[in-house]
Formats: C-alpha cells, structure tokens, sequence
C-alpha cells in the first residue's frame, strides 16, 4: 500500500474508533493507564534495548549533546513516564461534565456536556516520553490519538508505543484509538495534515520551524504553541531583592524552555541601583547581555547593542536582551509590540500598577511577583500537558485534559416545536 | 493609498485600538449601545433612503425575491434592530469573569479571567442589520472589529456605520474599534485574511461558497458556520403525533434556515404506520420527497430516488430525504457518516435509546423529542448570535458573547521562583 493511502486508512480506523472511545466508562480508561505504566517498568530491557539503537545513529551522526540528552532514556526516565501515566489516571475525567444547564420559558433543557474533540493528531520532535505523555492525555479525555514523532527516536517510539497498544489489546478500547505512524519520511505528515475529514485537531510540538510547517499546511485546525519571548519587568517599586532572585530564576534555572525570560525591562527611576549587579550576576553565570542604550550608558562592559530584532528573539540559551523603560506604559507597550503572548511578570509592591500590567498585557499567563518558569501544566495543577498553548482560540496557556475536550448542547424537550 | 495599504492600515489601528477596548467600563459600553439603538430609530428616514440606492441596484439586476427581501429595510426591521442593540447592553458584560481559582501548594494564586479576543473579523452577505448585530456584540464583549459586508448592501451597510460612529464619536472608546471596509473588491477580502498578526479571527457568515473561500485563504483562524444537514430521527417508539408535528415544524417554518431538517429516519418498525400521512402532508405543503427504496415500497406516488449525494445535501428549500432504518444504532450511522455535526433530534419515548442517541451523535446540538429549529443564540437565552459554529475547537452550536472571548492566566506571587 503506498503511504497516502496507508495514513488515509489510519485516520478513518482513528475517527471510527473515536466514536467509541467517547462512551469508555472512566474506571476503564484509568485501569489500563495503571497497567500501561506497570508494563513500562516491567519491559525497561527492552526499552533500553530500543533506545541504544536511536543513540547510536545519533552519535554516528555527531548530534548536538543536547539532541542526544533528550532522546536518552535510562531507568529514572523510564519510572517517571510510567509515574506520568499514573498520575494521569488519577486526574478527573473531563468527559460528561456538565458545563451548563439552562431551563428555556418554553420548558426545553438544555445541558452543556463536555466531550472528547474527536481524533487528535500530534505531531512532535525528539523526546521519546512525548509518546507516552500524548498516548495518556488523549486516552484519558477519550480521544483518538495518531501519534507521529521525530526520526531520531523511531525505535524508542516504536517500543514505548507496543508496550502501550500490547495493554490495550487486553481491553475492549478499540485497538484503532491508539495509532502510530511508523514512517520517518516527511510525506506522511503531509498527507495526514489534508485529512481534515478524519481528524478533528493538530497539534504540533516542537520548534518554530515544525510548528510553522504544520500551520501552513494542515487544513486541519491547528493549536499551535510557538516561542515563547518572556519578559520579567522590574518596576519602580519593586523589592529589588526579590526582582533579582526572580530575574535570575527566570533567565537561568532552565534557559532552553519556553517559558524563560528573553528581555528584562527595568524602570529608569531604579535602572542604576538595579542593572550593575545583576549584570555581573547574570554575565558570572555565563551570560550575554545585549543591552539598549541606556543599559549601556549604567553598565559600560562587556554588554553588546541590542537591536529591535532582539526583542523579538527567543534565545533559548545563555542570552538576554535588556532594554530601560520609563514606567508602566512603555513596558506595557514594549511586551505587546515585541512579545508572543506567553508569560510575563512583573515585580513591584504597587498593586494598582500590578493590576493594570495584569489588565493590559495581552499575554497568555501574566504574573505579579512571581518567575514566568512557572507556565507549565504541572505547576498549575492540571497534572500533565500536551504543551502551551500561545494561540487565543479554543485553549490557551498549559494544555491539559480540558483543552482536548469540546462539548456538545444535549437538548430535552416533550414535543416542543418553534412558532 | 492603495487597497492593500489601506487594509493593513485599518487593521494596525484596530489592534491598538482593541488594547483599549478591553479596559472599557461595561457601564460605558451599556450606554453607547443604547444610543446607538435610538439613532438608528430617529435618523429611520436617512436609513430608507440609502437602502433605497441599494434596492434600486437590485431590482435593476434582476436579483432573486428571496434577496431582494433579505435586502430589504423598513420601519419595522429598523425597529428591531435597535431593539437588538438595547437587549445587548442587557446582556451580562463577559470580559473580567473570573472562570476559576486555583491555590498552588506554593503560594501562587493563579486566576483563569475572561478576556476578549482582541480584533474580531467579520465577513458577511446580503443582510445589512448583521452590521448593527455583530458590532453590538463586538463592542460588548470588548472586542475591536472589521466588518466587510456584501456588495448589493453596501450603501445600507455605510449608513448603519455612519449612525453607529457618530455615536462612538460622543464617547472616550476608541474609533478605530469599530470599522468598516467600504470597498467592494473582493480583493479586499484577500488581504484582510493576510494579516494574522493584527486579526485574532475572522468569523465568516453566509453561504457555503463564502465561508470556504475564507476558510481556504485565511491564514488568520476561522470559526466555521458551515452548512446544517439536520436529521429528525422517528424511533420505534416515538408518539407518533408528537413526531409528526416536530417533522413538519422542522422542514416547514423556515425551510432557507442552517437548523431545518433535511433528511427524516424512521425506523422500520413504525414506518408503515408514519410515512403514509406524513408524506401526504408534507406535498401538501408543496415539499419535494426523495426517498430510499424502503421508503417508496411504503408510499408509491411522487417520490423521487434518494441517491447518497442526497444525504449528504443541504437543500435549504422545501425539499426532503427520507431513509428508512434498522434502529438506533443505524440511525446514529447515517447521521455521523452524512450529517454535518449541527443539529439533530430523536423522537422517542424510550428514555434509554435517548440518551444513548444524546451520546453518540457527534453533533454540536443534539436534541430529544423537539425540533431542531431551537438552535439558535436567542432560542438558547443568549441573547444574540454571531452565528452557529460547526467547529469543535474554540465555540460550538450558537456564537454569542462568550463565543467572542478567550481567557487569560492572572498569576499572583510573592517572589516564587521554579525549584
């Protein structure tokens, strides 16, 4: 069978089943998420097995250590998918809730009740866990899931993904809820993004570039979770203690992610006091500042020009752009103009500037007080997530259980017609 | 300045503008509106005679009835479309509610707040009191919008414009919330959907013609209303009186609409006894029958063969499929296999069989024992409608205020950092 009509028959076997998996009781779905997790633990051989093939290929070909560290798998990471997937189970099921009632004058009910989206394709990079996390989360909201990961971990993927299906072969969840797509060649995902009849979601997890390539192609609706350029502002009446333990936080406890700080705003009235000393706070720990003028002007050294282009940037790594503002409005300005809607702070002791930043920052999570580190389905209770969303539609912010579901209206009459 | 410049200019001043628009006062929103309402009643003789140019272009063109009606402006309809910018300003303000609460084990606070969209597109046909309705609504959930409406309505669609910003003129809310693009090139069109870094969504609202040229060309996301192929489904133990008077209630009161019914199931046990008078009724009525062959071996006169392309057909005229079915399960079958995840309804008295049929059909209203004519924002006591999505990502079933909203994370700490 050639590959479009391969990835064609995968996606209707996944809407077929999804129609299905809506109606599995929730006692069902934690039973096998438990056993799935059980079945990690006791196969971790053969996992590893797997793994050491997707490592070899990517010594030989000389990938980046960070590549290499992400697509490893070793015992503790085997135990904490498996703890994912336990704690997943123990999460509410979202399915059936009721959302809404409303009686109508002419005695219709009308009840809001939370269901599955359908099928949710994910289409993601590198970490083989992704596999397991995803597989959980759409079984658990009672969605078909089509899986499709990265080359560089196809083995790891393939394994994870049979420990999971050999489980569910032991249930009545149709087999077809779960489907990955083995194929390593670009094409697949091409014909999987036209199925817009079959599939109800996309959702791409990765870099820029994957995330642009699915937008641009998918006709079906995409939740996209792009960059993240966080800003941290320090404002005039911020305890500059905690600005600083915050700053630090934001920028250094895990600069890779997208919920670090790209751009540290500071309020002229205390750029003088403040900037020095977090310079060398941040530059002792291996950091590039890029500052604008009037950074450069307070700290002379070994800060490079930041160009408009730099506020843009999401770094990723060991560089953070630092710009002086003149008060509330500029920052505002500053984080609507150059940021991209994910998280931003500010610290201050004034809780009417505090509020106006929260009101007017058009951000996905806005903090007070707080490091943007914090953006994350985990820190926010929601117990897992399948990424963050910086889209405004549907779901925004950690995406978890909820964000894979939709609802539908039921409607109760006794025989009520329109007049 | 040509067209595509002065596209991008509108829609630049309409995201800063929109900035504004969600820190507006719900009093000073209220106030506007019901200004509004009495302007487009007092300046009635300046109204008529716009529309007038309108009609006369029309009537010129030899436009169908059905149009020309749709076209039409008169005292009354005047009337009631200031009445539907005085029940606006009654609606509950939705920008500010607070969704939910969460404590963290670590002292944050994080606050899920309703927020508007940000810049709304609306893209619309021949109907000109959509202009007052969806700029009502717009404005109400703190949202800046373009409007484009169609070209046979233009002079009606400046003139409701003109009376609602001499309006906005007296207020502090600002101007360019509110916008029209007067140009009749569909290449305007073409451009507005470039420009997803100023438009959060574009809603369009018409004929299936128009909302796939959106759908296929924008790269800002869409929320679809796309066509209504609504089933009645007469179940075994319907009271058949009650099926019938939902039958005709939902092919009959308004044949042209999204939510009447174009294919009736009945099953085999009761469609002896049913389809004999119904059909008879229903030709009375001037209805066209296509029927599948069970249905004309039971009523052998006028019926046309029903061909699959049918089941899948929005008529929008008065004009039926009838299949005949083995029960629930094949009922819930045609539906999600030809419907198009609108509106549905069951007729039953088995309680069971109902609920089981709420379950299954994936549909955004799904009914028991009434007519599908009840999907509808002012049916379902919202008030007002931007129209009914067939989406399930973002809004499903009617579009009204909240429809037009997204949410944001309010995240208060004291200093939190990520361990």
């Amino acid at each position: 069978m050639n590959l479009s009509a391969h990835i064609l028959r995968m996606a209707k076997a996944a809407k077929k089943a999804s129609y299905q998996m809506a109606l599995v009781s929730t006692a069902e779905k934690n039973r096998v998420l438990m056993q799935m997790a059980k079945a990690l633990e006791s196969r971790q051989a053969y996992l590893l097995k797997e793994n050491a093939k997707d490592l070899a290929t990517a010594v030989k070909a000389k990938y980046a250590a960070a590549l290499i560290d992400r697509l490893t798998l070793n015992p503790k990471r085997i135990t904490a998918m498996a703890k994912g997937l336990r704690e997943c189970a123990k999460l509410k099921d979202p399915v059936g809730q009721l959302l809404e009632t409303i009686h109508r004058p002419n005695g219709l009910l009308i009840k809001k009740i939370r269901v599955p989206l359908g099928v949710v394709g994910i289409i993601y990079e590198s970490r083989p866990n992704v596999t397991a996390d995803c597989a959980a989360l759409c079984l658990k909201s009672g969605n078909a899931a089509i899986l499709k990961g990265g080359r560089e971990a196809i083995h790891s993927n393939k394994a994870i993904f049979k420990i999971l299906k050999d489980e569910l072969k032991k249930t009545k969840i149709p087999l077809d809820a779960l489907q990955l797509i083995e194929s390593t060649d670009r094409q697949a995902v091409h014909e999987l993004l036209k199925l817009d009849e079959y599939l109800d979601v996309i959702v791409p997890r990765g870099g820029e570039e994957l995330i642009r390539f699915v937008a641009e192609h998918s006709r079906i609706p995409v939740i996209k979770h792009y960059k993240g350029v966080c800003h941290v502002y320090v404002h005039s009446k911020a305890n500059l203690n905690m600005a600083r333990a915050i700053t630090l936080n934001a920028k250094l406890q895990k600069p890779g992610v997208c919920n670090a700080m790209e751009t540290l705003l500071v309020d002229r009235a205390v750029a003088r006091e403040f900037l020095p000393s977090i310079v060398a706070d941040l530059q002792k720990a291996g950091c590039e500042i890029r500052g604008d003028q009037a950074t450069r002007a307070i700290v002379k050294d070994g800060i490079k020009n930041a160009t408009a282009q730099d506020w843009r940037t999401e770094y990723l790594d060991l560089i953070l752009s630092i710009r002086v503002v003149d008060g509330l409005h500029e920052a505002i300005e500053h984080i609507n103009t150059y940021g991209s809607r994910h998280s931003d702070t500010i610290v201050t002791q004034d809780k009417k500037h505090a509020q106006a930043f929260l009101d007017a920052v058009d951000s996905a999570c806005v903090y007070v007080n707080a490091s943007t580190r914090f953006t994350d389905g985990y820190e926010f209770g929601f117990g897992a997530e399948v990424g963050i969303s910086t889209d405004k539609l549907h779901v925004r912010g950690p995406m978890g259980l909820e964000g894979l579901t939709s609802y539908k209206y039921e409607i109760y009459g006794h025989g009520q017609v329109r007049r």
